[in-house]
């Protein structure tokens, strides 16, 4: 018996912090053993990175270059530490954002070199590689309005990517479209301008033949 | 003006730690502008990577991909920040390790894809090489041995790659003479069995003219 590895991907604003745990829940309560992790960490080694990341006062000054390299140790980690075995086991992993969010921020985003950006991945997941992605795709306009109005109340807790500018976002969603387009069986685009209860039927309509196909 | 960058490597116990401040303090009584740093580190954020990579309880179970991916972010970052800004300054940079560690430690001793390391290295570095490396080689057994009495009087100081076995040593020391041959314009081989004053002697033999020509 094999495991299931789902991930979600997707622009700010876009639900998966809303559908992620929806899923892991009724995958639960169907009796499967589901493991959920959020990149970067996930593991010990993983979060201290995240850390870096994230808060350290230094990282106004980050280089694109570092971030890309810290986003894949990371990753390297969690591949080893947790993913392979849980799928060993014939579990569900499901991983809010994975490598196709480097693609689309590092890559596209930050315009790093496309093939070096695809080597470091390469190296960070080996032939550990997702059974299913799951993009929610919005318009950037609303992308944005979502993000403004969540930024209006949480003034606080903006990070460096939502501080990025409009061409950055634009960027990233063509990374995402050109990702979706080259590999058009692993991932499935979602219409996240619906409600939550559409958005979440969209996306068991895709998983629950999958699950019941691999993990039964 | 363009400045000079002078890299150290060599096995432990080659002498890097002591020479590197004895030419540091010579070059400055010479009126040189000159900065010094170790690798991973240097920044910030490569002082928090180099934490993560040496002192987390976690660290014992780092996968090889993860270091290799950390000691290059701390590197890209210390490029970036610190090295091509003092170099366009006109001034003198001196490392202990670079990327030749990496080719050396990750790539030969722990045995990730040459390929792939070239790829990370240059993804970290761009076409910031150093002017010159000094290889301090040494005879694996007085490497061992110079190893063991240092652990027998700091039992505590010991780290992950300092606890590795002799054949990866032996792969280590393999990495650096082959990249000596591949390059023996910019690494010069030092005999590092000779006294601190002899070693000291043969690096100002190879210094003092290129820093004449390159930082006057």
């Amino acid at each position: 018996m094999k495991g299931l590895f789902i991930t979600f991907e997707g622009t700010e604003g876009s639900g998966k912090s809303t559908q992620v745990p929806l899923l892991v829940e009724r995958l639960r309560e169907w009796g499967h053993a589901v493991c959920i992790f959020r990149e970067p960490g996930g593991t010990p080694i993983g979060e201290e990175i995240r850390h870096t990341l994230k808060h350290s006062h230094a990282n106004a000054a980050m280089t694109a270059e570092a971030e890309l390299l810290l986003m894949n140790a990371s990753r390297a980690q969690l591949v080893r530490e947790i993913i392979r075995p849980a799928l060993a086991r014939g579990e569900i992993i499901i991983c809010d954002r994975f490598f196709d969010s480097t693609t689309a921020y590092q890559g596209y985003g930050r315009q790093l070199n496309l093939a070096t950006v695809r080597h470091v991945i390469d190296l960070a997941v080996g032939d550990t590689r997702p059974d299913l992605t799951l993009l929610l795709r919005l318009p950037l306009t609303v992308s944005e309005e979502r993000l403004r109005s969540r930024q209006a109340t949480m003034p606080f807790i903006r990070d460096r990517i939502e501080e990025a500018d409009r061409a950055f976002f634009e960027r990233v969603a063509k990374g995402y479209d050109e990702a979706a387009a080259a590999e058009p069986k692993r991932i499935q685009v979602i219409n996240a301008t619906g409600t939550i209860e559409e958005i979440q039927s969209a996306i068991w309509r895709i998983v629950a033949p999958l699950v019941a196909t691999r993990v039964g």
